[in-house]
């Protein structure tokens, strides 16, 4: 087996944890010099590639990609920037290939989400017409848990814990204030399209510790009337409501209703999101005192509060990509396999891209409590492993502390430069 | 001595360890049973007096009360409820002497910020005039960190390490997201009247650590053309910028900016609050693409992340509260002196209530920087050690254990009912 270079890059929205799949893939490829060299890394995602802007992971030492398992973020920055299909594409995918080969890259580890899935997907195909050898495996990340085949995606977890911390948190605060004060807390939380992150803000509660919890999930069209009439039965009975609401949640029509707002003078949309809208309405109609939140990057980012299933899960997957790699394979994710709920335990496995890329996973029905306001006990029975343990990074002077790599060029090879 | 109870109260906004102070109070009294009787809380604070809705603290076992070290929110309940001055509010104070003379309350511990410090400088005086035998001590509790005499306040520390971590942690995110996605990021804190809140914000950077930040202080006159220069210079020269604004931002006119917002077509004041009015601001004249983030209760209730010195702090001061009562003490507050800052060294000292009550203590000028947009040394000399330290509490699957006390109440010995 030739010796060959292997290139990494992040892709999407990054996690509290996609640094952990960094982590995995650089560590695992140092174990094995005798069949990858270098480890180069895209600055700021797939656009790295795109304009041989390439970065030599070997001048960071082994305590600084180390330090990554205990740094949110995207290293290496990542980028929003899709390649369309191979037709309509074909400049940006043969220029990728243009400059795999300048640098002699024989495997392609792409980190992300769907859209990466399908890119990655892509990347093979094209090595494959034009005859260049190339391994291209998939790194599953995504808050949004929506890949296919894989029983959970990293970065999920990690938020997942932050926001059901959160929210009982806050419940424990609103229970508190509510005889003379606030009475109703609302808490917006991401996930556009699948109500994954929405359904854990249900772990706030659980049997030992009860709150009047209502949530809203993308899932089920937002019906006003039966709403308030459950935060009011749960405030008249409890004396307080908590509401975790997916900012897509839609109407009748099909709309988001964070875009149905108000505009003010000039046009514009109002500047809330549905976390405020809701709480407006409540006050509106039911006249309860409100406070709300927006977590916003602070849930994807909080790597103080990450996921220790989370954490072993995104380095697990970085590593099984170069182990896979290794092994011969290509066009693969390692997806992550559930052998067992109780105890937890998993496995990875290679999933095929093909059957993994344009495919979104959404919350089941099963999972959704008949009101559309809360979590069965099979989703709680899903949820619960992807948040326990706790991983907290080290701390100096009251803050954690996070490594920034040096991120040092590597010399461009290729004359031309490839606007993007 | 004659063995007599106590009566304890939470007031105001609660924090993630003001039930330290409670653990700190009950659990010194228990051992002085020779001395002090019942620990009686209010529920929801002072109305719990007014009302006679008295708990028996000694239901709730050793174990219970030690658990509130690592429980947010107030445990009994606090409430939003000011009793004015003495000729005003005679019968409410008048009300309080009758129920404490029912239950043999000859201690009086109230654990809140300014206001409690005058209302309970107030009983005090109003149990002299009557002859009532009556300790009262306040017991410092304020995330806004203004009272005086005392160097911080407890509840506070614990925010600054929440928000100092959380706008690290959305800067490392931003700035893998800034090439091609979001480049602005905007955190709205607490602290409607002092900065104290909004400079912490200013920690989440440090010489190893250098983030381009903008702090918008409540104490700094909002220059808008002045701001959006800082913005863009920030962003073109590191690719973006990470904003703190204070909820009491004020402009020229001294108007809180938050309520200079436009109204929907119903009149209604726009929901976001002024993170999201500084984003759009910023999304209007300067075109970059942005994220804000209002963390709102969750700042404050965030046990998960507390400060050890904020903690060690809250306990200490509930501990020292009924030793100075037991030392004869009235009319005081355990202030917080600090005697060193490296290495941080601090102790208590007892504080007359009548030179803290209606004062508030306001961020110094010389912890702005002067452009107004940072911190000085001497502020990060101030603020570090507060945060420093961390003190998570134990988790169970995944999520925080936090105890609920039984609270069962105390037979009441008043016939008459009291409207509050």
């Amino acid at each position: 087996m030739k010796k060959r270079n292997a290139f990494y890059a992040q892709s999407g929205g990054v996690t509290a944890v996609i640094n952990a799949s960094a982590a995995g893939v650089i560590e695992t490829a140092r174990k094995h010099q005798d069949k990858i060299g270098k480890v180069i890394a895209g600055r700021n995602g797939i656009i790295g590639a795109l304009t041989e802007d390439l970065i030599d992971t070997g001048r960071d030492s082994a305590t600084a990609i180390a330090a990554l398992k205990h740094t949110p973020s995207g290293a290496f920055g990542s980028c929003r920037y899709k390649l369309k299909g191979l037709a309509e594409s074909r400049a940006q995918y043969e220029r990728l290939i243009d400059v795999f080969r300048a640098h002699d890259i024989g495997y392609f580890f792409y980190n992300g989400g769907n859209d990466s899935a399908d890119t990655c997907l892509k990347v093979s195909q094209i090595a494959d017409r034009l005859n260049y050898p190339l391994q291209a495996i998939h790194i599953p990340k995504t808050v949004d848990n929506d890949l296919v085949l894989t029983d959970n995606c990293p970065g999920f977890g990690s938020v997942a814990k932050y926001v059901a911390t959160s929210m009982r948190e806050a419940a424990f605060d609103v229970a508190s204030m509510a005889k003379t004060s606030t009475k109703i807390f609302v808490m917006e939380v991401m996930g556009r399209h699948a109500g994954w992150i929405t359904a854990a803000v249900g772990l706030a509660e659980d049997k030992k510790t009860p709150i009047p919890l209502l949530l809203l999930f993308p899932e089920v069209v937002f019906d006003e009337a039966k709403f308030l009439r459950a935060v009011r039965e749960k405030t008249e009975r409890f004396g307080y409501c908590c509401i975790g609401v997916s900012e897509g949640l839609r109407d009748a029509s099909g709309k988001l209703m964070a875009e149905t707002g108000t505009r003010d003078a000039f046009g514009h949309a109002q500047l809330g999101g549905i976390g405020p809208q809701i709480a407006q309405l409540i006050r509106e109609k039911l006249n309860y005192k409100y406070h709300w939140a927006v977590a916003d990057y602070l849930q994807r980012a909080a790597r103080h509060i990450a996921s220790k299933t989370d954490l072993e899960q995104s380095y697990a997957v970085g590593k099984a990509a170069v182990q896979f790699a290794l092994g011969g394979h290509n066009a693969i994710m390692p997806a992550i396999i559930r052998t067992s709920d109780v105890p937890y335990r998993w496995k990875i496995k290679a999933a095929p891209l093909a059957k993994i890329a344009n495919h979104e996973k959404m919350l089941p029905k099963t999972y959704i409590t008949r009101d559309g306001f809360g979590i069965t006990d099979k989703a709680r029975a899903y949820l619960t492993p992807l948040i326990r343990g706790e991983t907290p990074p080290p701390f100096k002077n009251g803050v954690p502390q996070y490594v920034r790599l040096k991120n040092i060029p590597l010399p461009k090879k290729l004359d031309m430069d490839f606007a993007i």
